[in-house]
């Protein structure tokens, strides 16, 4: 359907100038969600981003990112419950060597995200009041995860 | 597999340097798709977008983005069938004081886009003939959504 | 949760000062995963692309993208399977003039993705060591898709 009422601010334009790389290194402890919202601010805070976006890039398949809810923490355990249901262990699958966690967690990772973008604007992450950006592990165990951040935009000098 | 045929046409490049953003605001009318497409483009031509990518990001956890099919009505209804499907309400869920209908809004986007990316070539979105860019309201009731648009690349001064 | 141990590298600053855009366009042999990594890696080499990020947007509505494992074959089978499982034939779409297996292509196409973001560093693309980029076919049949490529940031001039 087409939209009974919208509305739109203002643009404000800046020139792009600068792009800021970094790694984020994060150990997980097994399945389950990881806040990493305030590194991700802080990497921005270090860079001086004014506007811009910020890119995160998870390098695996069997963990991978999603934004949600940050405020009730039964949230992330239903959500966890939800990628149980939707990609079972022990449900036929072709790929069993590395352990029955294991070809789950690439469905899982499939069905959220592997790259996230999220506008900077005035020095901060346009997210909603409710929003934190999550790893999500799907492997059982714990294990060590690498995310590349990276701003592109304008920057404080 | 590897691909059997396969083509690409001559890169272009052009100095990227400008980023203009703004904030969509869309009044839904509770569960179901709302179609975008027209004010993306309205954004692009106010700021004189040339070729650059425009990111939206809703800065919500319980409505979504999605690019889909813009020519039978009823592929929306379907979407909306899949994905009470695959997120049923009054399955469980450990989160359930803010109605039925929460926790599976928060899934539904989990399992869909909170960014998307759209490269812009001479001056339009490159998308496919039959694609529009869709709002996805995943509660009951109506919402105030808010998206942040955000173009970077090269701009008509 | 908190993240309980992480850490970062520093960061390093470039300008960003191109845009370089392609098309690409691949012919699929019907149902399955086609590897475009070498494909995308040539446009940045031919690009001169030094660090910034590159974005793929496919230009259709019942194919998509996703990065997956690119060394047992049997992961890529398995993936087929749980997209099967999750929006299967015959289950009562209201859309079905276009065969049995495209309301679950539109299907499989909003829970995986139409545009991905991935990092460049020092000239290539920040994967990890078992990450291929692949174009997800969900059409029974043999289609041609067109998937846009583009580089932003710095660029050997």
């Amino acid at each position: 359907m087409r939209p009974h009422s919208l509305s739109r601010s203002a643009s404000s334009s800046v020139p792009a100038n600068t792009i800021t790389s970094s790694l984020l290194s994060v150990e997980t402890r097994g399945t389950g969600f990881t806040d990493i919202t305030r590194e991700v601010a802080k990497f921005l805070r270090e860079a001086g981003a004014r506007e811009g976006v910020v890119t995160l890039f998870i390098r695996h398949t069997s963990a991978s990112l999603t934004i949600q809810e940050n405020a009730d923490p039964s949230v992330l355990q239903d959500l966890t419950t939800a990628l149980n249901r939707l990609a079972p262990e022990n449900a036929g699958w072709a790929h069993d060597t590395e352990g029955p966690d294991d070809m789950p967690a690439h469905i899982k990772t499939m069905l959220t995200s592997v790259s996230l973008q999220i506008p900077v604007l005035n020095g901060a992450m346009a997210l909603g009041t409710w929003q934190g950006i999550y790893v999500a592990e799907h492997r059982a165990r714990p294990h060590r995860r690498e995310i590349v951040l990276q701003f592109i935009g304008s920057a404080a000098q």
